[in-house]
């Protein structure tokens, strides 16, 4: 007779953003990369995604999966069978190793996930979404320690390349390793959040009608077609590796700033190499670029050191990193010369209360007396209002967080943080955290 | 006693458009290039370079020069005096040789130079002028046959790197050459104007209000910081200048374009590879790549090959290369998705009148039935009126041409066309034909 037990357990995990890219894979189907690269995770306080995965013999039409509240079809994804699979061998052998444990390996499951984060925030959800499932898995499994978070990466890995990194907090490097079936090609941890928690972020969303070309063609075509990307991956990365682990591990922000830069600049470069070639940065991306290297410049000059650093992904969206204390003022140059972002003051820097919501028409923010004298006004001018839409203040995170768990012998957390109800199914759509 | 005669000589000189580029130096001072390059000559009849030199012993303040009519001091620039120096040094030693040689080469000099084509064309003068000077210097002392017109691109070179291929028409590769002295680095002609006739160019003249990085300094940075411009040089270029060699001798124009338009989105990778990055390219010109790889794509699929080469250099502006057959259409596209851009109709293909003139408000021209239906909507859209705000179409020319001389035992042309008058001042400031 089968076990009438549901198990349950929900778990939420991180975006993480690329300092040094991955762009390139040398196996299309298992996702194992062209060279390593390293991220840094952000804060789930602001940005992540939650999974539920529900095990029960009641669950009569099998496996079924729900994204963002929308029933998806999961044998129509290589990637999330091949996640959903492995753990469920891993959680067999071990079932058939102690007979103690819950026979739930053959239970179909019901999955839910959500991003707290909107599509028009123009983040990739895959890394965030992935690596909760992964984690939600492992969760309701029990995994750990049988499995290590590296293991998990690894895992995670065949759902989204990028997912493996937001398996683990803080400064994560994906190594890309050599053998042909992956078994190397996982995450592990540079340093964890506690190393250099005063590093903290600015995303800026920007406006783009156009939909750029998905990272999986495009970086398929960069690897047939840029021989600049030959160079990036076999002279250019290696190198970068090592200065960001140095970088990371002295806290040295300026030497990360550096290579964080020039790392984005490079990756853009092959994409634009690539025949045809791919853009992702828009005139407005460019403008961001043009105004932090001003800003750096004119740093340099007064300190010899970089306070912020720029990097984009697969899209026009600037991402920035600087120290706790540098954000007040890239903050107020960004405000100015991007006017009418909207912005969630989380972290209350502008004074008017924490999580004081700024939307649209403000005017544009006033500079730190002094700071743009030195500014090139032919480069550096102030933008049409809402060319950067958005504004998120984050900082550096930790890994996935289990928010509850009802299976085997543990049963943690708030029952009102799972996403699937007792009768199996969606139990309502999180309301969407407009962040 | 002074020579009372006054000697004068005028020509004009080429723009040329790499298709191939130049991007480093190995040598600033001799301008040394890091790799070789290949050029299309384009027709004098639409853009050229006019100088007048004469000499006199009555030209008391001694050498002058004027550039379009406003007065330049040649001392100030190390590239003008070499240009004149080395002339004067090969004038010199015929004197000396040939006693029946008129002693011109120690009389003061005047120079005017003018373009006709205006400076808001975004078009750079410094190669056809460099090329004018040389050649109106090499008329004025008879330095041809002693000096080839390799040899005067040598000198050319020294003015301005990209000068040394508009000595002459059709295609043209400038050598890089490997002796520290430059002997070695000069131009050669590929194949004459004769050989690929049908070749023409569009100019499309893109709206950009920002100045960009001069690319004297622009490139040394590239030299200095970018990791891929290396490997472009080692790497990428060599194999590129056989395929292009290969391609214009057997008149191939799909190669061509291939790559044509590889190695200008190569160069402009190792722009922005650089430290801080440089961006030429803006969203117009980035739009009218689409439009061209879209248009290639749809072709590929019809004939199996290419109908269109866009090529940018150090700014926005793009250069098409196509076969006069598939002008037509190529305007058509770039006039009904760029709409209301300045044209003149040189080649009369909207067939009201030879060089009818369309300025400013014409709706947006139809395009031929059928075409865009191939095209991705998504990518491919009408952009806002004036985004590219001049069409120059024009093709393949010859070298510089001597319009008038009289100096040793030569008479010829209309001395109508000289830029200085008796007085040895600038006759008038040539009325600068709007192209």
């Amino acid at each position: 007779m089968a076990d009438p037990k549901t198990y349950t357990a929900t778990c939420s995990a991180p975006v993480n953003i690329a300092v040094i890219k991955y762009w390139g894979k040398r196996d299309t189907s298992l996702i194992l990369p062209t060279n390593d690269s390293l991220s840094v995770t952000l804060d789930q306080d602001h940005l992540r995604s939650v999974t539920t995965a529900s095990a029960s013999a009641a669950f009569e039409a099998g496996d079924r999966l729900w994204l963002n509240g929308i029933e998806e079809q999961i044998k129509d994804s290589k990637r999330l069978l091949a996640c959903i699979q492995e753990c469920r061998k891993v959680r067999k052998s071990r079932e058939e190793a102690d007979a103690s444990l819950a026979k739930m390996s053959d239970l179909p499951l019901h999955i839910c996930s959500e991003n707290n984060f909107p599509t028009a925030a123009g983040l990739a959800s895959s890394a965030s979404g992935f690596a909760a499932l992964v984690a939600t898995l492992a969760s309701l499994y029990s995994l750990q320690p049988t499995l290590s978070t590296s293991d998990l990466s690894r895992i995670a890995r065949q759902g989204s390349g990028s997912a493996c990194r937001s398996l683990f907090g803080g400064f994560v490097a994906w190594q890309s390793g050599t053998s042909p079936d992956g078994s190397d090609s996982l995450a592990v941890e540079v340093a964890p959040k506690s190393h250099w928690p005063s590093l903290q972020a600015l995303i800026c969303v920007v406006s783009d009608a156009k939909k750029g070309t998905p990272s999986t063609a495009g970086m398929q075509q960069s690897v047939a077609t840029s021989p600049l990307l030959q160079h990036r991956i076999k002279n250019v990365v290696p190198g970068r590796m090592v200065e960001m682990g140095k970088a990371v591990q002295a806290k040295d922000f300026d030497l990360f700033a550096e290579v964080t830069m020039n790392d984005s600049n490079n990756f853009h470069a092959c994409a634009l190499d690539t025949s045809p070639p791919i853009f992702y940065m828009n005139d407005t991306s460019r403008a961001i670029v043009q105004l932090i290297e001003e800003y750096n410049r004119s740093s340099i000059e007064e300190t010899g050191k970089r306070r912020v650093a720029y990097t984009y992904d697969a899209g026009p969206n600037a991402v920035l990193y600087a120290e706790e204390k540098e954000v007040p003022t890239v903050l107020a140059l960004v405000r100015h010369y991007f006017p009418n972002a909207d912005f969630d003051d989380t972290f209350n820097l502008l004074g008017a209360g924490a999580n004081a919501s700024h939307r649209g028409a403000q005017a544009p923010a006033e500079l730190p007396s002094g700071l743009p004298k030195t500014f090139n006004k032919d480069i550096i001018q102030v933008h049409q209002p809402g060319s950067v839409r958005r504004l998120i203040h984050t900082r550096v995170g930790d890994g996935p967080r289990t928010l509850h768990k009802a299976a085997d012998a543990d049963n943690v957390g708030d029952e009102k943080e799972s996403l699937v109800g007792p009768d199996g199914l969606p139990l309502r759509l999180q309301r969407a955290k407009r962040v």
